[in-house]
């Protein structure tokens, strides 16, 4: 029997899930919700229906989990909670420092109706988080080291389109290799801000604007910028749609530790995406923790859930099986 | 209270494992069990007994967990079994085709006792099983590559150290860059056994011996030489000791996967591992799955279990909430 799927929120991660569910046989797309005008909204798959929000609860009983494709900043804080009184639901809520409050709001949630919720899911939070707890497991002493791209930051793009006289652009944020080549190395380097990544910015400027001072209020700019180099290109607006359309990403997560007796012996442990499609990527990653958030209100487990509690097989379509005999 | 560790078998395994249980303050050493005589093993740790086989179970209630450090051509078909009628046990049981009958025969001990076991932990399998299930449930259209190198393969050495003339050897298996290369550029290549690895052996002749005939009768081997480009390089026994002495090893799980409605963008999934140390890493894997199956025997989980039935979390000697705050 296929787990009935509904998705709140059509933007690029619900877009993304809703081509990852085609993908995986036995996870059957019902609906999607969105506060826009249902009417407004064509669905790339025939036949799905469009509801508003407000019309969620008529669904009660025929959806197995809601997938909530919102954003982390406004969407998801409301909406993981209050969801998760009246349904399974599966978010992938990635502002870390909130993650202990978001989680226990949800967890009060899901327990008091019986329903499971799983936050936090993707790739960082997510698999990246789940290579730190397993390498860390692994070795004991060491140093973890989390490298984001070559991939779109779409917070910086926005950071950059508020400077004036700019019209569209899109950041990249890099890692550097030399970084990674001495993590790699064994080497445990202390790393600053500035050591591990770069941030490399096209920038489409507004007409006759001042292309010096805009550059200027970039590499400025604290938080963002400041404290990375940064390398500002101009470019016209073909350009950028051309070449910079994608949302690509990935990253890398190391972990360096040492064994024996005297810790004569390094180790050296890596996981890395290279993501043509972040959202896609994300939502093939919510996808897979839709099924196991069905396995396990199913088997009476509620409350709230990360991708730590989730027995890994529970995120596959193949049985226990298959899996022990073709991947074990 | 810690969870007490018993090791069976004191070879390499076993002599790693005693290491990385120091490095887990919450794991503490209770024993060590061999079938040599115990007045001839010295441990590197003073004040733990060394038992023999036959005493095992004088120890039942002293001890949490079982770990069993044989080989599993011959020690762990019989003593895993045997051993999860008695005691929760760790075992690392390598023969990837017999996996599914040593999980029942183990299953149906350890059911019938209320004990825990858990078979095949270590990373190929283990490690590199959890990659490759994770990556196929976040990417269920694609492909799945294991390269595994540069490393030494005590197998291929020993059939070398078989040949006719031949006094001591070292092999390694090397994976080669340029699939590597195919595998990560997202080109989902056909890949025979020639062209993944490649494998290197460094050769003491005996005095006198034809060298020739040496090589032709290595590259020739079926089965472990013949279908693979190999190089054969003679060493003085010297040399062989003082820079092939280490047991270090490695490899690269690897998916390459396609998104989208219309399978329009690539991702490409990789963990690696470059390990100084092969017996120690693979020891610190089942000394964290040690802590996993007291768990889950805590909880009343018996029978047979695999790295694919824990949550992650079961792994590490930090808490839910430390590792949500940390590590997600």
């Amino acid at each position: 029997m296929s787990v009935r799927i509904g998705i709140v929120g059509y933007g690029n991660l619900g877009r993304g899930l809703e081509s990852a569910v085609r993908q995986n046989p036995d996870l059957e797309l019902c609906a999607v919700f969105t506060r826009r005008d249902p009417g407004s909204i064509t669905l790339r798959t025939p036949g799905v229906p469009v509801g508003s929000m407000e019309r969620l609860d008529s669904w009660q009983g025929k959806l197995d989990v809601l997938v909530l494709c919102g954003g982390s900043a406004t969407d998801l804080p409301v909406q993981t909670p209050e969801l998760a009184a009246r349904f399974n639901v599966v978010d992938s809520f990635d502002t870390h420092a909130d993650i202990p409050q978001h989680f226990a709001r949800v967890d009060a949630a899901a327990k008091a109706s019986g329903h499971t919720a799983l936050i936090s899911a993707g790739w960082d939070p997510g698999l990246f988080s789940l290579a730190r707890l397993y390498m860390g497991a692994a070795l004991p002493e060491g140093a973890d080291y989390t490298f984001w791209g070559r991939g779109v930051s779409q917070g910086h793009s926005d950071a950059i389109r508020r400077v004036p006289g700019v019209k569209d652009a899109r950041q990249y944020t890099i890692p550097k290799e030399e970084a990674l080549g001495a993590v790699r190395a064994g080497e445990q380097p202390d790393l600053t801000t500035r050591d591990k990544h770069l941030r490399e910015c096209f920038v489409v400027a507004e007409e006759g604007a001042d292309k010096a001072e805009i550059e200027r209020a970039i590499c400025e700019m604290p938080k963002y910028f400041a404290d990375y180099d940064t390398i500002v290109h101009f470019v016209d607006e073909e350009t950028l749609l051309r070449e910079h359309g994608g949302i690509p990403h990935g990253g890398f997560v190391i972990r360096s530790g040492r064994t024996g007796l005297q810790k004569e012996n390094g180790q050296i442990m890596e996981f890395s995406l290279k993501l043509d499609s972040n959202p896609e990527f994300t939502s093939s990653v919510l996808a897979a923790c839709a099924r196991a958030v069905a396995r396990l209100n199913g088997e009476g487990q509620t409350g709230c859930k990360t991708m730590f509690d989730l027995p890994p097989a529970y995120l596959s379509g193949l049985s226990a099986e298959e899996l022990r005999a073709h991947l074990l």
